[in-house]
């Protein structure tokens, strides 16, 4: 019998894992050591590896950065990060702080990733039958509407016009990455936008954020992976923050709070 | 009452808050606008931005993915890991098994690097003070060990040789930020050397990235958010695995596993 | 203008809250002053008053304590119980284990309380259009089985006859509290012990307390609360063995276990 | 080979549980069948039976239920609560909600009970050694000051007398449970109340329990599960009137509340 038909006999019933392979002194992310991948791949690149299985293309990694930095922080006044500082006000540990931070994107709170994909995949699904994306546009709204639930990846409780919806797709049309998903939303964009006024809801970055993931093949289960990863920094700092800043034990009111850091700049020119 | 007066009296009583400025429609992390940053800045290096309130400068900026890439993941066995899979056979929700994960870093599991770097600390003040590296290593290794305690940053329940700490070293030394820290952890680590046969221990990565975070200027605290961000992407990837692909309220055995993904690989040239 | 009245007005656009009165040295629960109640309610009792907000009758009482300690503990090999377990072996502390383990309360664990309740309301309503009590259980049996979903409240994935749902059951007949609930999951269990063999499922104790729940006036998402409450004990007492008898950082394997506490015993003839 | 020695070879090597025995149709507690304390039990008793081994005498029982009433619920203000109001905004579910309250019980909350427990033996070991309980008292609090620690168990942010406190007292009085522990507790509150206007400050609820769970031979951590165990139901009781009252994704501003539930009552004279 062949060593690897032993190995293959010896493995029958065991479970399976395709992420990692850790043998003595050798870590193998999707099969690249991850001590060759440190200082070649970013963090970005390395977690789109991770989750995907593969390396990311140029244009794909870029995109991915950009999605991971659209959430990095939303200042003080999300439920998950008033979670946070809440739990950061006891004294407790920071991970318990990020911990009670996750816990707070529900449905009413960052759930908008996945749904807003299914939402266009059904949209998308009219398209392939024949109907026109504009049809398909008026199709799925009327029926979110009809459901009596809001359209998925529109609208946004405190800004009327999304700065980071309108970047991504900026960059998904400089890098050539446009597809199906995005044309699908730019159709809704267009139904909603005719619709009377005070009821008009631009795309938000959700939205966005949907139709790239959807154009660039990122399933919706990955997409909602992508969403929690980038939300750690912001939260984790904002409990440090709590943590370094105030005192224990104090009442948060989540209104009452002014901004003192740095003033408006832009990055240096070689940056841009 | 200039406007400016006016509004620092309205603002007095509350509380501050210096990393994000949300205004409709402008999202300002450490003064930078979000969607000028998309693209620009890699989620690495937006981390250490919002972190530290600077960016990083180019070397720094690389030793910050490394680390970051570093931790993205260690297979199945980890406890916090077993932790997030055990969740997430029961059907909860991606983020509860992340949060789960997370749980689990605990004083065992994790807590190294900020120890780490308290340890470096203590030989360093004594360098301050005229002792040689190599003495104030062996004062304070023989300090840890009257203590009945293990010297943090060495050893490893699983690998002799950590390739992530051979490769930061690298790192630091091609890039010019070697410091005091690796001077010190260096003179630690001949300490280690020269004790007895089989209690030789090698600087493990929590070690490798204590003595890099202190010589770039990292505080502890800092350094202990970025090991939580840099772990989330391996809890998350191997939730979404369990949920995957394998059916729910299994039990879970660590040991009884099998690799089946990528064999070993290279990147390609033009990435190295 | 009457001081309550100014009350009134001063009151306008605050958020309220109906379970807890706090003013200095004064603490009221739903009304009754803490350390009223301390040493003469039980904890049970106290809860119940918390959750529905008035005491319980000595019936209701009794069946309170009884849902409460059928979920005490379920041994080791609960997902639940083993997310809090790889967090304890990894130092976290207490509280971090318990969070854990709660969040294994997913949609294969745990839920499937509220999820019968709805289901013997679907049954219920027939009834009350005049359907009789089996014709209504097979009707949402079929209902379930054509859409691919398992019979909430029936099965275990261990106990072929479930102990705590007989002793509930027998509770519920000696205290005069059986109600049109009862009588509905009991024309559903003839619905399914008239299945062919290999798919007669009892009912189990999750249905037993829907039921129970049902009939004593409490809605799905009480139910629901008083669900994670009585596993908190079980999932601290777990920790804080794996805390105490086991030496950090261990590999957990659920099904190597044994146990070695006290033999079977019966309690004294007075509590009988 | 006999049956049982057979049984014990075959066992060795496993890891040891001696909570729960779980086999099939049968549910055994600490010994007891699951099923024959349903009903017989109460909650408290049952988790003091599941905790530390034994059934409680009946003034260990009365004790008990005292100590997990007094923490039912605290208002809407601890940070604890705000956190799993936080996270029930977000449509969060109620495990979540919970787990991320139980995270909230830092060091600055909740850890009390523990510190106390220490505080009060250290008096105790000094008794032992013939100090008085008076010089005992005044040795601690001079040591705790000189460290620039608070005392454990004293003051309160909200109550100047706290009322659990005394009513726990009381109980211990009149079942005739006093001990050595709440002998020293009684010793230090003299110290502190002879200490210069506005320093006095009186046990509270955390320092009556540590007093009492010393006497009745409940170790420290034990005494620090019951505490996360007494406050779930609080806790869950305020995400589940965020999530049944208020609309979601709200700023939650705990101080801009007010009660609005049933007035001041007395329990019914025979429950008295």
């Amino acid at each position: 019998m062949s060593r690897e038909r032993r190995n293959r006999a010896h493995d029958a019933g065991k479970w399976r894992t395709a992420l990692t392979c850790i043998e003595p002194n050798k870590i193998l992310v999707r099969g690249y050591p991850v001590d060759e991948i440190m200082g070649r791949l970013t963090f970005g690149e390395a977690i789109y590896t991770l989750l995907m299985g593969e390396l990311p293309s140029p244009g794909i990694g870029s995109l991915m950065e950009a999605i991971l930095v659209s959430f990095i922080d939303h200042g003080v006044t999300p439920p998950s990060t008033l979670a946070a500082r809440n739990t950061a006000t006891t004294g407790a540990p920071l991970r318990a702080c990020v911990a009670a931070g996750i816990l707070g994107f529900g449905r009413h709170h960052g759930g908008d990733i996945e749904q807003c994909m299914q939402f266009l995949d059904q949209g998308l699904e009219l398209v392939r039958k024949g109907t026109s994306y504009r049809d398909a546009a008026i199709d799925i709204v009327a029926r979110a509407e009809d459901a009596g639930e809001p359209i998925p990846g529109f609208g946004h409780r405190f800004h009327t016009r999304d700065p980071r919806a309108a970047r991504l797709f900026q960059m998904a049309l400089e890098l050539e990455m446009e597809g199906a998903h995005i044309q699908m939303i730019r159709a809704v964009e267009l139904v909603m936008a005719g619709r009377p006024d005070g009821q008009a809801l631009p795309v938000n970055i959700d939205g966005a954020i949907a139709a790239v993931c959807g154009d660039i093949g990122i399933p919706p289960e990955i997409a909602n992976a992508l969403f929690i990863i980038s939300r750690v920094p912001g939260i984790a700092a904002q409990a440090q923050e709590e943590r370094g800043r105030e005192h224990p034990m104090r009442q948060i009111d989540p209104k009452d709070h002014v901004y003192d850091g740095a003033g408006q700049r832009r990055l240096p020119d070689k940056r841009r």
